[in-house]
């Protein structure tokens, strides 16, 4: 009997589970104004009320509504409105409309919280979890954690691009690992097995478990600091197209990009909008909110490269890391025997294989116990959001 | 001895005044949730906290800080945010900006009024005004009365543009003046004395007064009904481009308009979003929430055309008005001797003397005291968000 | 019997109209490259092939298929190739699209212009042209004339805009009249008549003649010239927003404008692009190719303002006009009593009656013949690639 | 001593060589009307003179300006006209402006060939070349061959995009490959050699040659065809998500798209342009024009997959192929021990490796001799204009 087996078969569990995810949400929210969960100021970032709405509904649309007799819906219409991509659940918003919602109301949304709470914790006391509900119950605490790490990053974004850089919580210390520089690792060539092997959760995406050849390479203990990337900075890293991919020049000169996101020269020196407000920028600390295009322009000026995604995989227990989700040299795509699975759940993961990288690791932004070093991040080239950072092979 | 004189120097008066005009933008936003306060769903729409905090900017801009002597500034980066467009005050923030500033807060905002509220009412105490003062201050709050009507039009589109559909006020009774139907009024051609004659407040856009000479015209009693545009729409008046201009047909296309604006054939008939929530078209109301091109296409499929702004003015004596503003065939123009004043109050309206058509009238959400016969409202031929209808001209 | 009536049962005076129109037009292209021909750098620009082809298209769409009994179409497709903006008649090819036609060729529009003026010469022969009938032939050949002017504006344009510079015609002189500074003119108030007076051909929109009641007025004899603008230039004008309109600040900006169009500051000097090619300005020359924001702000920087266009007509006898378009305070909007024609020749002028400005006088590129001192041009306040300049008003 | 070697040193083999390819790309062009050289319908399509100016600047640049003594430049600011995105060599015109450039003229470009061609042969004549310029040499010639492929591709983008469907070349007879149907190919896992191994030229993203482990597959001997294409149409493919990357979704609504590019519902039947004009659809065709997003979904409606790019050069020596690009499923990103060449050169591909998805095999539009099955090609994923097709794997 597995693991899993038990889990999902003791209630108290479950309901302990399901109530510390939940309420993680709620106290990442706890330094904001109401109107802070309200703005969308880019596209990628969403205003924190819809996330707060949008995990909830999860619930709702794929445990309660099919498998909870008697389920009575909160309101028909958040289905309109909290949908994300899901197109198997009918009409979605689209994404640039969440800015301009100014209903439901947040104290609307934590009521459906707690609704869907009340719910939740009736169906998980009388109900015996089949492995398909359990598997959908896991995943929607995995997908909250997610938007958890979304929350951060953009309350951060929305606070970092307001004029009177209001700080998030004055005595916010970000949690960071040890990240002590002992030079390059070395690993020989080989086959590696690559992908999640276990019995606990893990998405879709990092499976098929398989063999890859690697050819040996050195992967460094540590992450560029700032230091660093200011000296790629002051080197004119950004004014010399020899480092950047085209696409990623392009996005140079058009943004006229000179620093990483939320830095600022102001009064002769280089400070950074951090939860804590303006600081003077850490020299020692691991750059962060850099792009996929700047990373990969730092790795070309110091002549080296970033890691394959399977290269970090099988480096990984040798160095500390979660500090800084961490750009890889690999493209978002399937592995061998990944199959997507059937119905809205299908949509989770595959839908979003093409151009796009993949980022390995955890940032100090990323809720405890979410994190494997199989687990595959990814985003878009040009994002700079994220707590994302750089760590180079040669 | 004239009333202008009387007032400046009649300190109860001059604070009765003030206090009136910005007790209403506070009374026109209470039925708001905080939320509502901050969204902005396209750039022609602000926030109403932006609206709140830019008409106390303007007191606080031109009144106390040149001639309040010691008053302290509440926050100096306030002119950042809420500037709108005037370009002598610095740098503006960007329209389309706006929706994204989640601070200062509503209640940071209230406290921005509060304050700048009792630093005027020290000031109107102790100062004497001079004449160029006194103008601003009339200036200051009839600027803020524009920007009630802007509130509620605001408003309307934030609420009306929310799937939700929550009504403003469930009781809201709009104050319709009896628009009643006496067929089309002869006016003889003639010269005509035309803008703001007397001795109370005008905008500069009103003067000078100056002859016109009209040819004879009849101009209907009445509004055009919801009744009457309808049949337009059924008889196929957004299907045929004979009766739109250009770029009236470009607009029916690109926004595949069927209707005016708020309307919606849900369940076999036409509703519309109105300031107390969803209700079924009022055939014998006036239009309302139609741009310039549609009431133009109206016009040439009645076979009638709109009426010149001097027109309008010339006649208004002779009907109701105020339940609309209606749109006029003049541009906006500068009237014979107008001149721009000098430094930012200067940029109050010559600037825009391109491009936007004359509105004459006022509407249901004019505050009171804010018309006059020869006030000139002035939008794009595309909007569609005010209180707008239609008068005809034969 | 009237004049009109004369010309138009006149075969040999009517068959020497329509060569000389429809050989001019062939005349302007004559110094071209067939690449020349095909281009459209900007949306406002057509290809010369296209104003070939499309005048052509007037004469069989409009005269030869509904009157020349057997007249056989030379091309169905063409329809859909050369119809400018005519929704009457079919859809048409949207104008961005123009430039990405390579075919017809050239050629192929020669024969078919060949093969349209060997009919029209057929009917013209034979047929007794009813009133309708010869005001579409008129209107067909003062159609040809405006295009006329378009092509040189278009041909500038696009070689003004290759990095080689090639000139049109290195002998190219335009056929400036003479411009003497003379002072002001000194207008008295009073009623002017306004609108086409006589008997030959007139576009709808310079009527119903009407009166107007003009206030004195003092015009300027002569166009500013470029040693003027410059001034304006050194001056600063472009950089100070109090000159300008809020759309031209925004257009001033967003185009980094500093000089006229076909301006450009090299090796310590201000050329500019001519027909003839690159040429030193000329400091005595009337200022080309501004727009109305440019004029507009001018105007204002020199105290001065620009004429209404009924001044401008009401004045015109007592100076030299025809060297530029010259801008004018007023916005094209119908005359007292202008009524559209049914049908697709009533789509000509009215449906553009809105968001334009009026030009008055006629310039270099006007065919000769082709001006009136009734003739309402209109533009986008925006457009600079015209023969544009400006005349002030004091 | 290699077979390179050889070449380098035998000057009449270095002029046959590019003497047949110069000509090539002559001869694609010679059905076309001067105006075909022109036009620009979208940005990813240079107007044919472009491609014949840019390959001769290539030579004229990289050999004849630092090699050739005494060499005189035919024309200086060509350089400013024919640059591509070598960054390195000066200002380059933005790609969107090609379209809007008459001169110089069809006339001029063959001259300047011809120029360059005597040049170069007076050079080819003398010289002895480096081992560095004759690689320069060598990639000159490749250049060019794939500007052919494209300028085959633009042709008929520009041709096939006019209402007019002129055809290309009315006996055009592509040069197709038997594709026989034999069912899947088995391929064993394993560790396979992959990368360009040989003596004569090859691009650099061919290398290095490395070992890459591959798990059993078994893909089709043959492509997809126009009937089973068809199928997956009428089969609702393009309006089931569930087959699609979102992006992919995302591009089909943008487009409504329908059907493969050139594919037009006529009359009741499907047909395509081709080279030879407007044609029925050949159902045993292998479907051509599909971009990435289709072959993907295509695949996903299939059950099966595309292949990665090593499976597909794995098994490539058991299928024929060339008669289309095929979609593989890999990004195109370095091979291990990838260098990216100093200077211009090595801005050939390197800068390229982000967003983009490799293609291989070659085409009917691929120049005899430009084909190897280590080649890697690599487009857009939205890029449908190449001559690109569908072959799986299971």
């Amino acid at each position: 009997m597995n693991m899993e087996t038990i889990v999902k078969n003791d209630t108290q569990l479950l309901l302990a589970q399901y109530n510390k995810v939940r309420r993680h949400s709620e106290q990442i929210c706890s330094p904001l104004e109401t109107e802070d969960y309200v703005v969308q100021p880019i596209v990628d970032v969403s205003p924190p009320k819809w996330h707060l709405g949008h995990t909830t509904w999860f619930f709702e649309t794929f445990i309660l509504i099919p498998h909870f007799s008697g389920y009575k819906v909160f309101n028909s219409q958040y289905n309109y409105v909290f949908n994300s991509y899901y197109e198997t659940v009918g009409a979605r918003v689209v994404r640039t409309d969440r800015g301009n919602l100014s209903r439901p109301s947040v104290a609307d949304i934590y009521t459906y919280r707690a609704y869907v709470d009340e719910q939740m914790e009736a169906y998980l006391q009388e109900a015996v979890l089949t492995d398909e509900i359990y598997s959908i119950f896991e995943l929607g605490l995995n997908h909250e954690q997610q938007h958890q790490e979304l929350l951060l990053t953009d309350i951060k974004y929305i606070l970092g691009h307001n004029p009177l850089f209001p700080p998030y919580n004055e005595n916010y210390s970000g949690n960071e690992k040890p990240d002590v520089d002992s030079g390059f690792i070395s690993m020989p060539e080989g086959m590696y097995e690559i992908g999640f092997k276990g019995t606990g959760f893990s998405f879709d995406n990092e499976s098929a478990r398989h063999s890859k050849y690697l050819e040996a390479f050195e992967i460094s203990s540590s992450l560029v600091t700032n230091s660093e990337y200011l000296k790629f900075m002051q080197q004119g890293g950004y004014e010399n197209f020899i480092y950047w991919h085209s696409e990623g020049w392009d996005w140079v000169k058009e943004h006229q990009a000179k620093a990483p996101l939320y830095w600022h020269f102001i009064d002769g020196s280089w400070k950074y909008y951090t939860l804590k407000g303006l600081q003077e920028i850490d020299p020692d600390e691991a750059v962060c909110h850099i792009n996929f295009y700047e990373a990969s322009a730092f790795a070309a000026w110091k002549g080296m490269r970033l890691p394959l995604e399977e290269e970090w995989e099988a480096a990984s227990s040798f160095f500390n890391w979660g500090n800084r989700w961490e750009w890889t040299g690999s493209a978002y795509l399937p592995y061998p025997r990944y199959k997507k699975e059937a119905g809205a759940i299908g949509e989770y993961n595959g839908k979003f294989m093409v151009n796009q990288m993949v980022l390995r690791g955890a940032s100090i932004a990323t809720p405890e116990g979410h994190s494997r070093s199989s687990y595959r991040n990814f985003f878009h080239p040009r994002h700079q959001w994220q707590f994302s950072g750089i760590r180079l092979v040669k």
